[in-house]
């Protein structure tokens, strides 16, 4: 197995909040994220496909097709969005870095083939918070 | 003259529109910029000050003076908010890069004394996009 | 004036060497970059454009627009291509960054309107090679 | 087991094309990675060696010596070269960053002794191109 | 499990050598690293912690607490600081990248909960130089 | 004219304190800077050169020349170095970035040839303390 990476960027807002808290329970958890007009960040996404390379190709997969998927099922969605109103696969999840990685990697794993073995996801929401996903547990409980 | 420079982030959301303009006037010319619920970024802002090193101290200025000028004077106000909503000193300004910096300027000049000078703002709206000012006409209009 | 910069980056091969020169010549000043077959870079261009922010539209100039024209005059020309024998506008200059740089604000100066006032353009080789060009005396010796 | 990483960077030329293919096939699957005159990169190699610190230095393994065989076995090899043609050992190999990276594994893992772990290797062809490899399956099929 | 990552920095002097051992002994092993009066670096640390996120908040953990745990334990104790001399949880262990990443996995091992689950630290010295710990046989021998 | 930089990291270590100071005095200016035994930066130097690219070389400078002589003239002098102590153009001086680049300034300046034309010299503490010289006005005063 030899591990090829597409990295890409992003720009969105979002708002962590829980509806079904008081705004001075949504305050104290999450603080200056909850502020009700949002803030946003540039996005950096890295998708990990694992597999041989082909011989005929040296390719594991075609990083122009990967690029072309991840900009198709994820940045049309995502880039220069409100994550909390304009993504219907976010709808209902807080849209923590931990949860977006995940409902990410439920969306990339049905746009691959069986050859093209969804590895790791990796997203950066600032230049220090980071979370990583491995599919794993893949479930994310929506507030609804 | 040595100029010394303090780097910063914030995270911030924005929409790109004009108020007087329709709708299809406003998707037109700001494009996905436009996004009704608005999108975000990491910004980087980096604040030159220009002077003589101090011979007792070796400081132009101490950057950690310049540090909690920036914080107490621009991020309080930006990080974490919505820059069309929640900042009284870009109300009726559209926040495009560069309107930005220049609102900045006017904040941070009147910030710092006679001997510390200002000599440059660079703000990062994303990798790619980047504004600078110098304070030469800082004049922008708002919409109002 | 405000200046608003757009980065972008191309991968493209090249190699150093004066055709009017031995061999000897060229290994003895161009060593490891003489080589015959080449080697290349990830090259990364930032274009600086001054003006005053638009009060309809806060922009300086549009940066989708100047993405567009870098993407459409540069990069169709250079990315993915070997500077010495693909790129007519480079044909005759020995490809170091310092000519490539002034060759590239030929191109861009006459691609910008009267409003958008061309000011810098940087252009990395590498992280530690650089060069940055404002238009003084912008003539480059063909070789030829 | 502590694992300790040398990062370098080299910039090398390449072409991705099968001699065994027509011009119209490699046209269509490489695209513009099949420039015949090459197009190039800065690389990056990251190499991880794992193991128990020695007590008497808090060594892994000494990175200056880490660095020294990275330098001879590979930089060596490949800086300021075309891969297609420059490199013994990457002779009849498509050169992605897939297959560069396994080849370059079979020349690290010789190198190191029994005690110096080799566990990663991870090798950025661009910001956004990555392989990564462990030594699972190491061999890469020559075109020949 | 999903895996949140928070990124710090902090800047510190060390020297290495080992007390045990002539002078020449450690010129010889140590080299430049050696230099009595020490040289230093700006460290970069990334503490992972791994996890189910939280159906009410979606965290795994929440990074601002996270932040402050290691601002606490970890940076107060090294920011600024000699790491040979300064540093009680660092007395008599040859501080190399290696070394100082297994003590600072003791440090912050006992200030998680139980469901916080400490996964990976990694810790840059240089941006060339780095060391992951995992956990794996933590312990380090002292000179003493 | 056209201006190529050359970039070049160092680690060192330094003290910010002013010997004709109390220790209560030193402690209130320079705060956590001021530890007695010192703190470190991996330190991160600019060098830019302006002239005419020579017809024959397409070269402002060749920058492997430059890059010696900065490894010689700094590098070598302040690399692995504790500021305070181990460098000879330094002594008397505290060691603040700003008054670290003026002493680079008039070591190179004196380096270089009248065809060099030194333009600029930006050095970086930290990712986020920097500071840049034109060599305007260059006394930095000892505090001897």
């Amino acid at each position: 197995m030899v591990y090829v990476t597409r990295r890409t960027t992003f720009s969105a807002s979002h708002r962590l909040f829980n509806p079904n808290w008081t705004d001075e329970k949504n305050q104290e958890v999450f603080d200056k994220c909850n502020n009700p007009n949002g803030h946003g960040h540039n996005y950096v996404l890295e998708v990990t496909v694992g597999g041989i390379p082909d011989p005929e190709t040296g390719y594991v997969i075609d990083l122009k097709v990967l690029k072309n998927i991840i900009k198709e099922k994820i940045e049309k969605e995502v880039d220069h969005k409100h994550l909390n109103y304009d993504v219907d696969f976010l709808s209902g999840i807080i849209p923590t870095v931990e949860n977006i990685v995940v409902a990410f990697w439920n969306i990339l794993k049905e746009s691959l083939t069986e050859q093209q073995k969804l590895i790791k996801l990796k997203l950066w929401e600032t230049e220090s918070n980071i979370a990583e996903y491995y599919g794993e547990d893949a479930n994310i409980t929506s507030y609804k």
